[in-house]
């Protein structure tokens, strides 16, 4: 059975992972027949946003323990994470990824990548094994792969101006599609870049996890 | 279109709703062609718990606040659902709905319903509209419906007796069915009383949606 290690950045889309994102992933993978384990950063949140209003509160929350919430506390630290034991890598997309994983959401694309978080996407790249990202995770393809990797957050002008400034070459696609990079072994799918129901969102997560699948 | 309410009890199985369901319940009410709105009460959770060790934390968070973020922020308060608006609703698990939506998790069988959610779950059985309820939700239904609506919440001996005891009849039932009770339009479902994975609960999970909407 292959399995899948899953980077998760929170819970919660403004200042965490997209959680309709991870639950959609969990289930593709368990569905198209693979297992997985889920991995957070023991850190403190960039943000802590109120989700009814969008305002930002001084509490301070971590990843690790917030991210327990989505997966029922099957969560680890990202630091007992070891490539080796894993077929594929996918991290869902959120906030969570642009303000706990890099600092996109300040920096743009003078953005740096947190070390931990780098090193084992590099990790999975330099053992040539399939990783997909979804909605803006892909921010992080150009410094995991480097220069001319492939990647789609959908059709959003500045992130993909971002993309491409930072290196990477973006590439429109639609919420029900993945764009692939066959040279560094990746896929990559807008979700909720443009998915506006639950449902959009999934027509493009199972081809992701499908296409991940099926080159590990 | 078909519309229904759901009631969403925080985020996050411990102390919240049970993630997975809500998302769960939401695609598959959107595969099945028919729409949603989410309401929570704004009230204090009862407890705060971190998912990554299970301990309770002197923390406080607001059930609203706190189910936006499944939802992206598309929730509104409880007091703003008017029954006449919808077809169906159906009621997520989680520890949320013991300790946020009635005491079930301190006083078993002795438990109360929070009076604004016990109103609004009675509001849709004297319309004679259709509810489901997942996981532990099903420990509601005795006080919703009366004597004799039958229930599940899959195999639980001890949460069994004690809906029998207030006055319901408990059922047994596999992860992947639900059980009707056709006199009191309702449909129940153990979900992650049993569920042993995402593709699990999703098996009874879309089943019940099925049947809510077959009768709305």
């Amino acid at each position: 059975m292959k399995k899948v290690a899953i980077l998760l950045s929170g819970s919660g889309v403004y200042d965490g992972a997209e959680i309709n994102e991870v639950v959609l992933t969990l289930l593709h993978i368990e569905k198209q027949g693979a297992s997985y384990e889920c991995f957070a950063p023991n850190i403190s949140q960039l943000h802590h946003i109120n989700h009814l209003n969008g305002e930002e509160t001084p509490e301070t929350r971590n990843v690790l323990q917030e991210s327990a919430r989505i997966v029922r506390g099957n969560v680890k630290p990202l630091d007992e994470l070891n490539e080796a034991d894993f077929d594929a890598l996918i991290l869902p997309g959120g906030f969570g990824v642009a303000k706990n994983f890099c600092n996109f959401a300040l920096n743009g694309e003078d953005m740096s990548v947190n070390k931990e978080v780098l090193a084992i996407c590099k990790a999975f790249a330099e053992a040539n094994k399939p990783s997909g990202y979804l909605c803006i995770a892909p921010v992080l393809m150009p410094h995991v792969f480097g220069k001319g990797v492939k990647a789609t957050v959908g059709n959003d002008k500045d992130v993909a101006e971002a993309i491409n400034n930072m290196g990477g070459e973006h590439v429109e696609c639609p919420v029900n599609d993945i764009v692939v990079d066959n040279t560094h072994k990746t896929a990559s799918t807008p979700a909720y870049m443009l998915a506006q129901s639950v449902s959009e969102a999934e027509s493009g997560i199972e081809k992701l996890v499908a296409h991940v699948l099926s080159v590990a």
